[in-house]
């Protein structure tokens, strides 16, 4: 039986994540991997997980296992109320800060509408606007408004170590993406699942704070506590939250319950804070010795980018390098990259690669660079 | 600002939930809930959630922590695929059955497409086909097709133990259904939340053994684990489950992982079969003293359904009542049940109301049931 007459229109544009295609291939266990995004295990709060658990059963026992309010449980939404000085009718939790980017196009983007991005960007953000249809559309040089944009109904960016180009958007640059916005008339997503991660230089002001009313930010527990709870959260203008809120009780109701109050019990015990300054020391660590490697074994025409947080390094190979084509030989020869073509909505950036210091363990970044360094030339 | 013109067009269609809107009205800790469709807290394996979490740990450790594959954690695809007899690709886990809802919504409809109803039906969703934009079409007398149905991409039925009907499709019906289905072309969505929840009675086949080609059928643990992991699955022709695989990826990437491998060790461990089972006797028990207490109070004129199985019954009182107008005044009077209309596309109904007998404590069936009778007539 064929299915394509069923289909809705979207289904069209809808693509299989390459990277996770690509992850099928190959058990990264046996091989070099500078490719997933993954947090590394080691900063997980495993040793606390059964104090965590007693805790939320002692305190809120079946409550913590039956449905949920739609915004999120009270308790967490205070402390994230609290600690980013943000109203609690600003915030709105979701499952995962990959739904905060779904449900934010679900709401805004109608097919042919227009998404601002700087490439390269972030894989998932750029599937999921294509799945509604939309153009995404490039900045110009330096943040500028490119012609022909269509109808820009929001820009996406990730303002602090981008995936994956690892860059930090400077104050000077967010206050003109604000005007931009301001002048042209559109919204502005701030994806910010690293910004927690910095690990050299002073923080900068979220676009945000610079902009709340017309800025959408969004925020992850998958980088400051663990991915398989599937948590983030959005901070916005509350009409557009609201707008989020009953689209999400279409949704799924209300975003995973137990799993809240374990983050409502990390982040209101300190367990949180204490985590993450170990967290920053590990991947500060680790990007290191990712730069150091890179300085002693690529030769000269390779550059890479120096990010002051976050998880990854952005490489740029001499332009008659193919990172794609490249691949399979990669992986053979036990070195895994992310070719960077995959974060330009064109699949232009042939020669660009993304390398992750999250996830390897720290004594392998040398012999790994040392083998993908012999790989290029 | 006004933020009008930057929504899409969907959102023009969305509708906060009545339901969860008139519970935020009242503390139903406060008064004789009929309303709800939560399951008893008594029925959730609190007492053994600590060991449960302990053996995941144990086994797993920071890989319960960490991203999982975006079809579910194998281990749990595994044990359904096992129980239920489907092959591993025809499995989709899903954040919520909820979900499993919104992304057949997402992969199936574009706005004017058909969805064939059997009114009163689940709001939930109702309200996610009308955020696609779709037209609601309630079937004919005894499923059959109605005149002016236009482009129908599928039908929408809870065989068993309908919300809020409390009715079960016999197997003759649920035939005529697929004969149907397969001569005016449609699919069938099989949602099955209730089904593992009979009480007296034989199963009946379900639709997707009947017509496995065109169903997928939608299958919860809220209501045989905790509603509060917020875990579902699905199970239908690979050709659609792939489709649904792939629009998830930029829905939320992967069902929470922690819970998926809490339900894996609940399932895995005999203690979902020894639950249910306690479960069933604890539903049964309060179907048992809803229906009596009915039986004594209800006046004539006032008819309901007998469920064989899942939280409702549904009833109807003479003509010139309407529940929706009375709803205020029994909240006042310390008595919470959901009007039937808000389960009608039309809004129609009015004489009828929704029951459910799953949260009360048993003792409060008689006082609440004589209570609601006082006051409508």
């Amino acid at each position: 039986m064929d299915y394509e007459r069923f289909f809705s229109e979207d289904v069209a544009a809808f693509l299989p994540s390459p990277t996770r295609e690509l992850f099928k291939k190959v058990d990264i266990s046996k091989i070099y991997s500078l490719a997933g995004g993954f947090p590394s295990p080691d900063t997980f709060p495993l040793e606390g997980m059964r104090e965590m658990v007693d805790a939320v059963l002692d305190k809120y026992g079946a409550k913590a296992m039956q449905y949920g309010g739609t915004q999120g449980v009270p308790e967490l939404v205070a402390l994230l109320s609290s600690g980013s000085g943000e109203a609690p009718e600003n915030l709105q939790m979701t499952t995962s800060s990959q739904q905060g980017i779904d449900v934010c196009a679900r709401v805004l983007l109608d097919p042919g509408d227009s998404v601002l991005v700087d490439t390269p960007s972030y894989l998932g953000a750029l599937q999921s606007f294509k799945d509604y249809r939309a153009r995404i559309v490039p900045f110009g040089e330096g943040f500028s408004f490119p012609e022909d944009a269509g109808r820009v109904k929001f820009a996406y960016v990730i303002p602090d170590f981008g995936n994956p180009s690892g860059k930090t958007m400077s104050l000077a640059e967010r206050q003109a993406l604000v005007e931009l916005a301001r002048e042209k008339d559109f919204l502005i997503i701030e994806d910010s699942p690293y910004r927690a991660l910095r690990y050299e230089g002073e923080q900068i002001p979220t676009i945000r704070s610079l902009a709340p009313e017309r800025t959408v930010q969004l925020c992850s527990f998958s980088k400051i506590f663990a991915p398989g709870f599937r948590l983030g959260w959005m901070a916005g203008p509350p009409e557009i939250i609201h707008q989020v809120y009953v689209c999400k009780q279409a949704l799924d109701l209300c975003p995973p319950v137990f799993d809240q109050y374990l983050a409502a019990e990390f982040m209101g015990s300190g367990a949180l804070d204490r985590n993450l300054a170990a967290s920053k020391e590990y991947y500060r660590r680790n990007r290191d010795l990712l730069l150091d490697a890179l300085g002693r074994h690529m030769p000269s025409g390779v550059s890479w980018t120096r990010p002051e947080g976050g998880f990854f390094s952005f490489l740029t190979l001499p332009g008659d390098c193919d990172t794609l084509a490249l691949y399979d030989t990669a992986i053979k020869k036990g070195i895994a990259y992310v070719p960077g073509s995959f974060f330009y909505p064109d699949g232009g950036g042939r020669n660009t690669m993304r390398l992750s210091f999250s996830y390897l363990a720290p004594g392998k970044f040398d012999p790994a660079v040392r083998l993908l360094a012999s790989l290029l030339f």
